[in-house]
Protein backbone atom coordinates (compact mmCIF):
# COMPACT_ATOMS: atom_id res chain seq x y z
CA UNK A 1 0.00 0.00 0.00
CA UNK A 2 2.67 2.54 -0.67
CA UNK A 3 1.08 4.69 -2.49
CA UNK A 4 -1.91 5.20 0.59
CA UNK A 5 1.60 5.65 1.92
CA UNK A 6 2.94 8.13 0.23
CA UNK A 7 1.01 10.63 1.37
CA UNK A 8 2.78 11.59 3.79
CA UNK A 9 5.23 12.40 0.86
CA UNK A 10 2.77 14.69 -0.40
CA UNK A 11 3.07 17.02 2.98
CA UNK A 12 6.55 17.81 1.88
CA UNK A 13 5.21 19.95 -1.39
CA UNK A 14 6.46 17.44 -3.84
CA UNK A 15 2.80 16.71 -5.16
CA UNK A 16 0.28 19.27 -6.93
CA UNK A 17 -2.52 19.85 -4.90
CA UNK A 18 -4.77 18.23 -6.65
CA UNK A 19 -2.67 14.53 -6.65
CA UNK A 20 -2.61 15.24 -2.74
CA UNK A 21 -6.31 15.86 -2.84
CA UNK A 22 -6.94 12.77 -4.34
CA UNK A 23 -4.25 10.64 -2.20
CA UNK A 24 -5.66 11.65 0.90
CA UNK A 25 -8.95 10.57 -0.60
CA UNK A 26 -8.00 7.78 -0.96
CA UNK A 27 -6.27 7.12 2.30
CA UNK A 28 -9.36 7.78 4.01
CA UNK A 29 -11.20 6.10 2.27
CA UNK A 30 -9.36 2.77 3.28
CA UNK A 31 -9.16 3.41 6.50
CA UNK A 32 -13.05 3.66 6.87
CA UNK A 33 -13.63 0.76 4.63
CA UNK A 34 -11.61 -1.07 7.01
CA UNK A 35 -13.33 0.49 9.92
CA UNK A 36 -16.61 -0.21 8.31
CA UNK A 37 -15.42 -4.05 7.87
CA UNK A 38 -13.88 -4.56 11.06
CA UNK A 39 -17.43 -3.21 12.41
CA UNK A 40 -19.75 -5.30 11.09
CA UNK A 41 -17.09 -8.13 11.33
CA UNK A 42 -17.01 -8.37 15.13
CA UNK A 43 -19.13 -4.84 16.23
CA UNK A 44 -17.76 -1.73 17.87
CA UNK A 45 -15.11 -4.19 20.03
CA UNK A 46 -13.59 -5.39 17.46
CA UNK A 47 -12.60 -1.85 15.62
CA UNK A 48 -8.86 -0.50 17.07
CA UNK A 49 -6.58 1.73 15.71
CA UNK A 50 -3.68 -1.10 14.58
CA UNK A 51 -5.82 -3.20 12.99
CA UNK A 52 -7.44 -0.51 11.04
CA UNK A 53 -4.18 0.33 9.60
CA UNK A 54 -2.56 -3.14 9.37
CA UNK A 55 -6.27 -3.54 7.06
CA UNK A 56 -6.06 -0.62 5.25
CA UNK A 57 -2.60 -0.27 5.12
CA UNK A 58 -2.44 3.24 6.00
CA UNK A 59 0.23 4.36 9.06
CA UNK A 60 -1.75 4.94 12.56
CA UNK A 61 0.49 8.78 12.45
CA UNK A 62 -1.92 9.24 9.09
CA UNK A 63 -4.67 8.18 10.79
CA UNK A 64 -4.87 10.00 14.41
CA UNK A 65 -3.92 12.90 11.38
CA UNK A 66 -7.68 13.16 10.41
CA UNK A 67 -9.26 11.66 13.16
CA UNK A 68 -8.36 12.10 16.68
CA UNK A 69 -9.71 9.10 18.47
CA UNK A 70 -10.99 5.95 17.38
CA UNK A 71 -14.75 7.29 18.62
CA UNK A 72 -14.29 9.61 16.08
CA UNK A 73 -13.21 7.10 13.32
CA UNK A 74 -15.75 4.76 14.08
CA UNK A 75 -18.64 8.21 13.81
CA UNK A 76 -17.00 8.63 10.56
CA UNK A 77 -17.71 5.39 9.75
CA UNK A 78 -20.95 4.99 11.04
CA UNK A 79 -22.06 8.04 8.94
CA UNK A 80 -21.22 6.59 5.70
CA UNK A 81 -23.21 3.83 5.67
CA UNK A 82 -26.05 5.83 6.83
CA UNK A 83 -26.96 8.70 4.85
CA UNK A 84 -29.32 10.82 6.36
CA UNK A 85 -32.54 11.50 4.51
CA UNK A 86 -33.82 14.76 3.59
CA UNK A 87 -36.87 16.08 5.06
CA UNK A 88 -39.20 15.02 1.63
CA UNK A 89 -42.00 17.42 0.58
CA UNK A 90 -44.79 15.45 -1.48
CA UNK A 91 -47.11 17.64 -0.77
CA UNK A 92 -48.88 15.59 2.47
CA UNK A 93 -47.72 14.51 5.67
CA UNK A 94 -48.97 11.05 5.21
CA UNK A 95 -46.53 10.44 1.85
CA UNK A 96 -44.07 12.49 3.33
CA UNK A 97 -43.81 9.87 6.39
CA UNK A 98 -44.53 6.95 4.28
CA UNK A 99 -41.28 8.24 2.06
CA UNK A 100 -39.19 8.75 5.52
CA UNK A 101 -40.25 5.24 6.70
CA UNK A 102 -39.58 3.87 3.45
CA UNK A 103 -36.04 4.76 3.43
CA UNK A 104 -35.40 4.10 7.16
CA UNK A 105 -36.91 -0.08 6.30
CA UNK A 106 -34.49 -0.15 3.40
CA UNK A 107 -31.65 0.76 5.79
CA UNK A 108 -32.69 -1.80 8.17
CA UNK A 109 -32.98 -4.17 5.27
CA UNK A 110 -29.18 -3.62 3.89
CA UNK A 111 -27.34 -5.99 5.98
CA UNK A 112 -24.49 -4.14 6.80
CA UNK A 113 -25.47 -0.99 8.81
CA UNK A 114 -28.26 -3.00 10.69
CA UNK A 115 -25.56 -5.34 11.82
CA UNK A 116 -23.52 -2.58 13.15
CA UNK A 117 -26.26 -0.71 15.10
CA UNK A 118 -27.04 -3.17 17.93
CA UNK A 119 -23.23 -3.36 18.53
CA UNK A 120 -23.20 0.37 19.12
CA UNK A 121 -26.15 0.53 21.15
CA UNK A 122 -24.62 -2.15 23.28
CA UNK A 123 -21.40 -0.41 23.77
CA UNK A 124 -23.52 3.04 24.38
CA UNK A 125 -24.77 1.22 27.19
CA UNK A 126 -21.07 1.08 29.10
CA UNK A 127 -18.92 4.39 27.44
CA UNK A 128 -20.14 7.67 27.29
CA UNK A 129 -18.15 8.00 24.14
CA UNK A 130 -20.02 5.72 22.32
CA UNK A 131 -23.61 6.88 23.44
CA UNK A 132 -22.33 10.27 22.04
CA UNK A 133 -22.07 8.63 18.78
CA UNK A 134 -25.44 6.80 19.06
CA UNK A 135 -27.44 10.32 20.00
CA UNK A 136 -25.70 11.29 16.92
CA UNK A 137 -26.86 8.79 14.78
CA UNK A 138 -30.12 8.77 16.31
CA UNK A 139 -30.46 12.60 15.25
CA UNK A 140 -29.88 11.67 11.90
CA UNK A 141 -33.37 9.41 11.73
CA UNK A 142 -35.48 11.88 13.86
CA UNK A 143 -34.47 14.99 12.27
CA UNK A 144 -36.20 14.59 8.98
CA UNK A 145 -39.29 13.37 11.00
CA UNK A 146 -39.28 15.98 13.29
CA UNK A 147 -39.62 18.66 10.17
CA UNK A 148 -42.62 16.59 8.57
CA UNK A 149 -44.29 16.49 11.78
CA UNK A 150 -43.96 20.01 12.97
CA UNK A 151 -45.08 21.18 8.53
CA UNK A 152 -48.10 19.18 9.12
CA UNK A 153 -48.72 20.19 12.67
CA UNK A 154 -48.57 24.11 10.42
CA UNK A 155 -50.76 22.82 8.03
CA UNK A 156 -53.55 21.22 10.79
CA UNK A 157 -53.18 17.79 9.18
CA UNK A 158 -52.23 16.65 12.19
CA UNK A 159 -53.70 18.61 15.47
CA UNK A 160 -51.77 21.38 17.03
CA UNK A 161 -51.50 19.17 20.58
CA UNK A 162 -49.68 15.95 18.47
CA UNK A 163 -47.29 14.47 20.96
CA UNK A 164 -44.40 14.40 18.38
CA UNK A 165 -42.31 12.70 20.98
CA UNK A 166 -44.61 9.72 21.42
CA UNK A 167 -45.87 9.68 17.40
CA UNK A 168 -41.91 9.12 16.24
CA UNK A 169 -41.79 6.28 19.31
CA UNK A 170 -45.11 4.93 17.38
CA UNK A 171 -43.21 5.25 13.89
CA UNK A 172 -40.15 4.11 14.00
CA UNK A 173 -40.41 1.80 16.94
CA UNK A 174 -42.35 -0.87 14.99
CA UNK A 175 -39.99 -1.27 12.48
CA UNK A 176 -36.36 -1.23 14.86
CA UNK A 177 -38.48 -4.13 16.48
CA UNK A 178 -39.16 -6.06 13.33
CA UNK A 179 -36.09 -5.95 12.31
CA UNK A 180 -34.10 -6.40 15.64
CA UNK A 181 -36.53 -8.48 18.06
CA UNK A 182 -38.69 -10.48 16.08
CA UNK A 183 -36.46 -10.51 12.81
CA UNK A 184 -39.96 -10.41 10.68
CA UNK A 185 -39.85 -8.67 7.47
CA UNK A 186 -40.22 -5.48 6.75
CA UNK A 187 -42.25 -4.61 3.72
CA UNK A 188 -44.49 -1.93 2.28
CA UNK A 189 -47.75 -2.72 3.89
CA UNK A 190 -45.94 -2.72 7.05
CA UNK A 191 -45.04 0.73 6.84
CA UNK A 192 -48.35 1.52 5.44
CA UNK A 193 -49.92 0.07 8.75
CA UNK A 194 -47.66 1.93 10.97
CA UNK A 195 -48.66 5.69 9.38
CA UNK A 196 -52.13 5.32 9.00
CA UNK A 197 -52.35 3.79 12.47
CA UNK A 198 -49.96 6.90 13.88
CA UNK A 199 -52.29 9.01 12.21
CA UNK A 200 -55.52 8.12 13.26
CA UNK A 201 -54.45 7.82 16.91
CA UNK A 202 -53.74 11.75 16.29
CA UNK A 203 -57.00 12.19 15.39
CA UNK A 204 -55.19 13.78 11.85
CA UNK A 205 -56.23 13.67 8.61
CA UNK A 206 -55.97 10.14 6.72
CA UNK A 207 -55.81 10.48 2.68
CA UNK A 208 -58.39 8.58 1.15
CA UNK B 1 -15.42 -21.52 48.50
CA UNK B 2 -14.53 -24.98 49.50
CA UNK B 3 -18.47 -25.30 50.17
CA UNK B 4 -19.28 -25.17 47.04
CA UNK B 5 -16.00 -27.31 45.68
CA UNK B 6 -18.04 -29.82 47.84
CA UNK B 7 -20.44 -30.36 45.53
CA UNK B 8 -18.17 -32.93 43.68
CA UNK B 9 -18.04 -34.70 47.05
CA UNK B 10 -21.05 -35.54 46.99
CA UNK B 11 -21.85 -37.02 43.82
CA UNK B 12 -19.90 -39.76 45.88
CA UNK B 13 -22.67 -40.25 48.25
CA UNK B 14 -21.45 -39.03 51.35
CA UNK B 15 -23.98 -36.50 52.03
CA UNK B 16 -27.72 -36.93 52.90
CA UNK B 17 -29.57 -36.18 49.40
CA UNK B 18 -31.15 -33.06 51.16
CA UNK B 19 -27.59 -31.47 51.88
CA UNK B 20 -26.56 -32.46 48.64
CA UNK B 21 -29.78 -30.59 47.14
CA UNK B 22 -28.93 -27.43 49.15
CA UNK B 23 -25.14 -27.93 47.66
CA UNK B 24 -25.96 -28.23 44.19
CA UNK B 25 -28.46 -25.30 44.24
CA UNK B 26 -25.83 -22.54 45.86
CA UNK B 27 -23.46 -23.70 43.45
CA UNK B 28 -25.76 -23.33 40.52
CA UNK B 29 -26.78 -20.10 41.82
CA UNK B 30 -22.78 -19.04 42.09
CA UNK B 31 -22.08 -19.54 38.84
CA UNK B 32 -25.69 -18.01 37.80
CA UNK B 33 -25.06 -14.98 39.63
CA UNK B 34 -21.29 -14.30 37.90
CA UNK B 35 -22.72 -15.11 34.58
CA UNK B 36 -24.70 -12.11 35.16
CA UNK B 37 -22.25 -10.39 36.96
CA UNK B 38 -19.96 -10.73 33.49
CA UNK B 39 -23.04 -10.03 31.00
CA UNK B 40 -23.23 -6.72 32.84
CA UNK B 41 -20.33 -5.53 33.02
CA UNK B 42 -19.00 -6.95 29.21
CA UNK B 43 -21.79 -8.12 27.35
CA UNK B 44 -22.18 -11.09 26.09
CA UNK B 45 -18.23 -11.19 24.59
CA UNK B 46 -17.40 -11.18 28.48
CA UNK B 47 -18.47 -14.28 29.37
CA UNK B 48 -16.59 -17.50 29.58
CA UNK B 49 -16.38 -20.23 31.32
CA UNK B 50 -12.93 -20.09 32.91
CA UNK B 51 -13.94 -16.68 33.87
CA UNK B 52 -17.58 -17.57 35.29
CA UNK B 53 -15.40 -20.60 36.95
CA UNK B 54 -13.09 -18.07 38.59
CA UNK B 55 -15.69 -15.89 39.95
CA UNK B 56 -18.31 -18.09 41.29
CA UNK B 57 -15.59 -20.35 42.62
CA UNK B 58 -17.28 -23.33 41.00
CA UNK B 59 -14.86 -25.89 38.90
CA UNK B 60 -15.32 -25.96 35.35
CA UNK B 61 -16.14 -30.10 35.65
CA UNK B 62 -18.95 -28.76 37.69
CA UNK B 63 -20.34 -25.85 35.24
CA UNK B 64 -20.46 -28.47 32.60
CA UNK B 65 -22.11 -30.97 34.60
CA UNK B 66 -25.02 -28.39 34.84
CA UNK B 67 -24.56 -26.43 31.30
CA UNK B 68 -23.09 -28.25 28.27
CA UNK B 69 -22.03 -25.26 26.26
CA UNK B 70 -21.37 -21.55 27.41
CA UNK B 71 -25.00 -20.45 25.64
CA UNK B 72 -26.99 -22.54 27.64
CA UNK B 73 -25.16 -20.93 30.64
CA UNK B 74 -26.15 -17.37 29.21
CA UNK B 75 -29.43 -18.74 28.24
CA UNK B 76 -30.18 -19.74 31.85
CA UNK B 77 -28.98 -16.80 33.36
CA UNK B 78 -30.78 -14.25 31.12
CA UNK B 79 -34.32 -16.54 31.78
CA UNK B 80 -33.33 -16.00 35.49
CA UNK B 81 -33.12 -11.90 35.13
CA UNK B 82 -36.96 -11.38 33.37
CA UNK B 83 -39.27 -14.11 34.84
CA UNK B 84 -42.01 -14.58 32.21
CA UNK B 85 -45.13 -13.03 32.22
CA UNK B 86 -48.37 -14.25 33.06
CA UNK B 87 -51.09 -13.74 30.29
CA UNK B 88 -53.09 -11.19 33.06
CA UNK B 89 -57.25 -11.48 33.49
CA UNK B 90 -58.39 -8.15 34.15
CA UNK B 91 -61.80 -8.28 32.56
CA UNK B 92 -60.59 -6.42 29.19
CA UNK B 93 -58.34 -6.15 26.80
CA UNK B 94 -57.43 -2.84 27.41
CA UNK B 95 -56.58 -3.76 30.91
CA UNK B 96 -54.83 -6.51 30.53
CA UNK B 97 -52.56 -5.22 27.78
CA UNK B 98 -51.81 -2.34 29.73
CA UNK B 99 -50.93 -4.54 32.60
CA UNK B 100 -48.17 -6.36 30.31
CA UNK B 101 -46.77 -3.66 28.94
CA UNK B 102 -46.20 -1.72 32.26
CA UNK B 103 -44.46 -5.05 33.75
CA UNK B 104 -42.16 -4.95 29.94
CA UNK B 105 -41.72 -0.94 31.00
CA UNK B 106 -40.94 -2.26 34.56
CA UNK B 107 -38.06 -4.78 33.09
CA UNK B 108 -36.79 -2.18 30.99
CA UNK B 109 -36.57 0.04 33.55
CA UNK B 110 -34.05 -2.49 35.58
CA UNK B 111 -30.48 -1.69 34.90
CA UNK B 112 -29.59 -5.06 34.67
CA UNK B 113 -31.93 -6.53 32.55
CA UNK B 114 -31.68 -3.55 29.99
CA UNK B 115 -28.34 -3.09 29.35
CA UNK B 116 -27.49 -7.01 28.80
CA UNK B 117 -30.15 -7.38 25.76
CA UNK B 118 -28.52 -5.21 23.10
CA UNK B 119 -25.35 -7.63 23.87
CA UNK B 120 -27.70 -10.54 23.10
CA UNK B 121 -28.58 -9.04 19.98
CA UNK B 122 -25.77 -7.81 18.92
CA UNK B 123 -24.28 -11.47 19.17
CA UNK B 124 -27.29 -12.54 17.70
CA UNK B 125 -26.26 -10.85 14.04
CA UNK B 126 -23.57 -13.35 14.09
CA UNK B 127 -24.49 -16.39 15.80
CA UNK B 128 -26.52 -18.44 15.22
CA UNK B 129 -26.29 -19.85 18.84
CA UNK B 130 -26.93 -16.84 20.78
CA UNK B 131 -29.17 -15.85 17.69
CA UNK B 132 -31.36 -18.96 19.03
CA UNK B 133 -31.20 -17.55 22.67
CA UNK B 134 -32.41 -14.54 21.59
CA UNK B 135 -35.52 -15.55 19.79
CA UNK B 136 -36.21 -17.71 23.43
CA UNK B 137 -36.38 -14.06 25.08
CA UNK B 138 -38.60 -12.53 22.47
CA UNK B 139 -40.90 -15.47 22.59
CA UNK B 140 -41.10 -15.11 26.76
CA UNK B 141 -42.52 -11.13 25.91
CA UNK B 142 -44.44 -11.94 23.19
CA UNK B 143 -46.37 -15.46 24.41
CA UNK B 144 -48.87 -13.40 26.70
CA UNK B 145 -49.51 -10.40 24.57
CA UNK B 146 -50.77 -13.36 21.99
CA UNK B 147 -52.85 -14.82 24.58
CA UNK B 148 -54.61 -11.60 25.52
CA UNK B 149 -54.91 -10.76 21.85
CA UNK B 150 -56.67 -13.74 21.07
CA UNK B 151 -58.42 -13.85 23.79
CA UNK B 152 -59.55 -10.17 22.83
CA UNK B 153 -60.62 -11.51 19.27
CA UNK B 154 -62.75 -14.42 20.55
CA UNK B 155 -64.77 -11.83 22.76
CA UNK B 156 -65.26 -9.16 19.74
CA UNK B 157 -63.08 -6.40 21.49
CA UNK B 158 -61.08 -6.78 18.91
CA UNK B 159 -61.86 -7.03 14.93
CA UNK B 160 -61.34 -10.98 14.04
CA UNK B 161 -58.98 -9.53 11.36
CA UNK B 162 -56.40 -7.82 13.37
CA UNK B 163 -53.12 -8.22 12.26
CA UNK B 164 -51.55 -9.64 15.57
CA UNK B 165 -48.30 -9.59 14.72
CA UNK B 166 -48.67 -5.63 13.71
CA UNK B 167 -50.51 -5.44 16.95
CA UNK B 168 -47.45 -6.71 18.78
CA UNK B 169 -45.16 -4.68 16.90
CA UNK B 170 -47.25 -1.54 17.62
CA UNK B 171 -47.02 -2.13 21.39
CA UNK B 172 -43.86 -3.53 22.45
CA UNK B 173 -41.74 -1.34 19.46
CA UNK B 174 -42.41 1.93 21.27
CA UNK B 175 -41.19 0.96 24.17
CA UNK B 176 -38.22 -0.97 23.18
CA UNK B 177 -37.30 2.19 21.18
CA UNK B 178 -37.76 4.51 24.05
CA UNK B 179 -35.31 2.76 26.15
CA UNK B 180 -32.09 1.95 23.64
CA UNK B 181 -32.65 4.48 20.94
CA UNK B 182 -33.95 7.85 22.26
CA UNK B 183 -33.40 7.09 25.40
CA UNK B 184 -36.35 8.78 26.99
CA UNK B 185 -38.60 7.43 30.15
CA UNK B 186 -41.03 5.08 30.23
CA UNK B 187 -43.83 6.78 31.94
CA UNK B 188 -47.58 4.86 32.73
CA UNK B 189 -48.89 7.73 30.14
CA UNK B 190 -47.10 6.47 27.61
CA UNK B 191 -47.83 3.06 28.15
CA UNK B 192 -51.47 4.12 28.06
CA UNK B 193 -51.09 6.24 24.58
CA UNK B 194 -49.45 3.24 22.53
CA UNK B 195 -52.60 0.63 24.34
CA UNK B 196 -55.01 3.18 22.95
CA UNK B 197 -53.00 4.31 19.82
CA UNK B 198 -53.31 0.21 19.12
CA UNK B 199 -56.97 0.06 19.79
CA UNK B 200 -57.74 2.57 18.11
CA UNK B 201 -56.18 1.76 14.92
CA UNK B 202 -57.66 -1.76 14.86
CA UNK B 203 -60.95 -0.70 15.12
CA UNK B 204 -61.16 -2.27 18.71
CA UNK B 205 -63.44 -1.00 21.41
CA UNK B 206 -62.07 1.49 24.20
CA UNK B 207 -62.91 1.21 27.89
CA UNK B 208 -64.23 4.73 28.54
Amino acid sequence: MSEVESGSVDAHGRSHPAALDGRVRRSKDAVLRATLDLLTEGGVGGVSVDEVSRRSGVAKTTIYRHWATRSDLILDACSRLSAEQEAPDTGGFESDVTALLTGIATLLGAARWSSVVPSIIDAAERDPELAHIHSRIQMGHTAPLQAVIAQAVRTGELPADTDRSAMIAALVGPLFYRRWFSREPLDQEFVRSIVRAAIKSSNGSLQT
